[in-house]
């Protein structure tokens, strides 16, 4: 029994419709989120209304895309370390061959690395297609990580993975050296629609947003994270879309900015760590599939374009969930209304059905 | 068609058994892990086994627990933040009343704060029963900030939450404050199961968890986290026991500690932010209400018993995979060759389907 | 000649006067600053000018006041460490008597503990009168290790230090918990002094405060900081009056806040790190004397009152550097052409003499 | 009055000889100290009487160097400052030209840049020659700056420093990105000089640098650093040689490792953010003239060998101190048994005086 395999149902809820546009791709469409949280609906849709609202709707530019992979190696002495690292920069075009002798799709775009010791850290970047690419930089990294091996003086096998990726883990260096898409979104909400759907200001978002999401984070000991629940949202699209979800660890980082701009409210969430694919692990199953066709993800298109049209819904639906507990949180007692009106709906449910 | 709910089967398998005792339960069980990568199971399977055969399993010590939120208020300057601050303090009793009329099982056990410039950061600590334990916290802060509002001269409204909780964020604040379970878990490993099982020795992991988790995760920026990927096994285990599986943010931040003695393997991993709870949002689903029950935290106790419970299983559940998956890095290519031949595996298996 | 002691003498003026209130003191008073950073007396001195222009001028309110020292004990197994944590703070009066029968000053005031694997990390908080406290605390947290060594079973000893402190090294920790003085400072600038003394606006430092500090530190991977430079105020003051400059790795760590009250700047300095005293190492060299006695800080006063003073002082000589510096980078070339008009004078003056 | 210069005379001593090789140079030399804590002067020493004794001595290993400023734009939306930051890409050759023009010594290296909301910083990576580089690189960086507000459409003035620098605050980037010296410090100490001259064993400080430096510092919070002391051998060192010592902040992030290699002790202290130099502000007083001097650190060489040379001089400092205090942590009681002795010295010595 313990062999075989079941399905953990999550409830999952198309919202929207949603606009987006800007530099990947222009659409209205509504967005699949899978939670135990219900309330995350209605939060998401009253965003996905505003942006429907807003002339360009949410303007999601993407910035930089890239997946990465370290791993470790030790040697000799620092001194070696040094030199390998040296010799590793100038091989950059040997080690691309490398990486393309072993993949399709993977591509080496960069390499980083920094030394500790007599250790040495090896950040290799690349361009995974479609894919989000975690195993294919693995394979991809596997493959350089024998042939630095045998070619480079001096060192051994330290790990595959030195956690200088860094996968699933909060640190600094995803956001300041790019891992997974990078996307800012960014949508310009008329006074009256603040007024009337959002039931707030925009000075008040401003200052709710610098108070709690800036300082509030701060005072906390936050790394490079200043939002309300990015990962709620991106825990929700990641397991409809069939998204190795762990991956909202990172992806809960980032920035959310507001300005007062004569009372309308400029939002914009940006977020450096957006770890999607169309194919790959999760993909194949069903609802994933079906999910993924109607965002219009799975269209013939040049590899990365449709997960990077992902990566942008993926992002706005961020920001709709973001702005509307940003406005919700300004007015005092509105968060546990909603909570509550909520149950006794859903109480209403159960005991009509 | 938006509106009607469905959900999102996420593959499911129970692995295991394995073996938990400590100052929780004592207990032999398989585990639940839903999840879109499917190499988790056999990683997790492993370390079950390992801990099978060491006499007393994993020792799982449960060292601290409470739930937390922060309200943010606006006071006249510094010191009338900082005389309401005393204020507070001074009228702790008063303000376990405040939440013993709001709920049943919500305890005010601790309050912080934190003054910057002119605003107040409250941070309120419960005990929350066999619940995680969220909207509990909400409602008791709601209640309490109004209390505060009507009572506290010179305050103002700032925010139901003040980000300094920290919910579903990487902060440090919870690991040194405290927020949800904190688990140690240790395993004696011996010698021989080090090199049958793990095909390794105590030497090579003891070295890998110091340059990999602890120097590896330092350089790379990370906050209060050491560990290779806990992340990966609280998804599954939050998903398969109806958990807000975005907790798993500030879950992933614990620390992994090894140690050789004489060949045999302490292996350790310490989760201070473990959110789980056996009642409430997602634990009325179907299969969630047998998974819990199969793990024997639906049963007639104390409250706050089965979630004690839950959480040092769950806890038990990420040294496996942590272990297996450190052991398997120690040996050049043993993870690619893992996966591809898991990967064909799968491809027999479907065609064999 | 090794062995002779010398003098590094580093440049010292003193500027000012600043004025300050607030709940330790009401003075105006100049203040010392020595560095090597010339352009530092001019900038605090803008900033002090502005305080005097400010009806209260720099409100400063302490707010929190310890000295802290972790020491590290390994226990047989995890559970044993959280015996002896439960007992340690069971035991706090006991402990309190072997604080007093080591020191005439210190006083314990707290204990919190963290417990990793079987490493349990106790931090000891004391109160140290006039002095910093370093070595106090020190003394104590032998005293205290000694007696938890001989009266807790299953612990060893582990070290003196733990890092947990944390003296000297950026964490978040001293912030969260307290550590040396916690000072708030406060000034409302009339919105014409803006004008003319800073040449700026309110608005424009609010928002570069916003977009620099706030958010350009969290972007470069900043923890529990939000500021220009506190650290350059604090080097030249803490050189002046005695103290142990490394100190200020975990002063620099502080969060400027600013707001545009109707043309008006709100300017707010908060300092959770400040570690000064009035007594101790380096408070007996003659100038060191001379300078605590023309600030105001060697009068016979309660214990810790002396300190407090120097505290607020110092925090409020950094708000008037933070000041300057903001108002400066508000506008375009003001930075350059401010340091090329003060290396021209030193050339002159050079020249002249 | 308040306008006349003085000087804060702080105690200096050297200490020494010690040893230093690598690929910067081979020499053997003592050290200056300037500080108000004289424990420092023999704990220094103690560590360099080790590296004597070690047939290499400390090997020091530069492995990069750079000056760094970022400047802060605002631009029209994220999509123009995503393509404003292309074009500087872009534009590198012309930028470099720009900075040959304005300077003689800089030379801009580098640029990265990150984008959040529609802001964009900027981040200029330039070698100085001997100098540290602060105020070149301002100077630089504002040359950059104007040029590119010309030059690119759709930014505008932000701020001349971003905080994305980033300087005298503890963020990740520096030692992610690079900023100042990096320099690794590697020492292999005998059994027996572990033995009698640190009184401990290379295990003990294996397990002490762990538990303390690398787990300590974890579980307080911190950022990119793992070590005991670094910051009072650099405060010392850069008041003694007229380097901007609110340059610890950085500098006091390192990594402290160690091995125990069969008994001998492998000891290395890893310090990213050396800013450091041998011309500019503060290098033109007596004492450090002779200072550098003495250090071998003024010499005819070809640019960036003097501040190179110092350095790793610097670099070994700590070290020798770092070492020094971890082995009497070793010890219970050492420390204290260290102060309380050297506190009666002082008393006798002033009494003899």
């Amino acid at each position: 029994m313990t062999n075989a395999q079941m399905t953990a149902g999550v409830p999952m809820k198309w919202v929207g419709p949603l606009r987006v546009s800007g530099n990947v791709t222009t659409v209205e469409t509504d967005v699949p989120l899978a939670t135990y949280e219900s309330p995350l609906w209605p939060s998401v849709g009253r965003g996905a209304k505003v942006s429907m609202l807003a002339e360009d709707g949410i303007v999601a530019t993407l910035v930089d895309e890239r997946m990465t992979r370290s791993v470790l190696v030790e040697a000799v002495d620092a001194q070696t370390a040094h030199t390998a690292a040296r010799t590793i920069e100038a091989r950059i075009d040997e080690l691309r061959d490398v990486v393309r002798a072993c993949s399709r799709f993977a591509e080496l775009i960069g390499v980083r690395h920094e030394i500790a010791a007599n250790l040495l850290f090896v950040r290799f970047e690349f361009s995974t297609g479609d894919a989000s690419g975690h195993n294919m930089a693995t394979l991809a990294s596997d493959a350089l990580l024998q042939h630095l091996l045998r070619t480079v003086p001096g060192i051994s096998y330290g790990s595959i993975s030195g956690n200088y990726c860094t996968d699933k883990k909060a640190t600094a260096i995803n956001g300041i050296l790019g891992r997974g898409k990078n996307v800012v979104t960014e949508l310009l909400v008329p006074r009256d629609v603040v007024e009337t759907v959002l039931r707030t200001t925009a000075a008040k978002i401003v200052e709710l947003n610098l108070r709690k999401n800036l300082l509030g984070t701060l005072l906390a000991g936050g790394i490079r994270s200043a939002n309300a629940h990015f990962a709620n949202m991106l825990l929700g699209f990641y397991l409809a879309t069939g998204q190795d979800a762990a991956n909202i660890v990172e992806g809960s980082q980032g920035v959310t900015m507001a300005e007062d701009r004569d009372g309308d409210l400029y939002f914009s969430c940006t977020l450096p760590n957006l770890i999607v694919g169309t194919v790959g692990n999760g993909k194949g199953l069903d609802f994933v599939e079906a999910n993924l066709t109607r965002l219009g993800c799975r269209a013939e298109r040049v590899p990365g374009e449709n997960a990077r049209r992902l990566a942008v819904i993926a992002a706005a639906t961020v920001l709709c969930g973001e702005l509307s507990l940003l406005a919700a949180q300004t007015n005092p007692g509105e968060l546990m209304r909603a909570h509550v009106q909520l149950e006794r709906d859903k109480q209403t449910v159960k005991v009509g059905a």
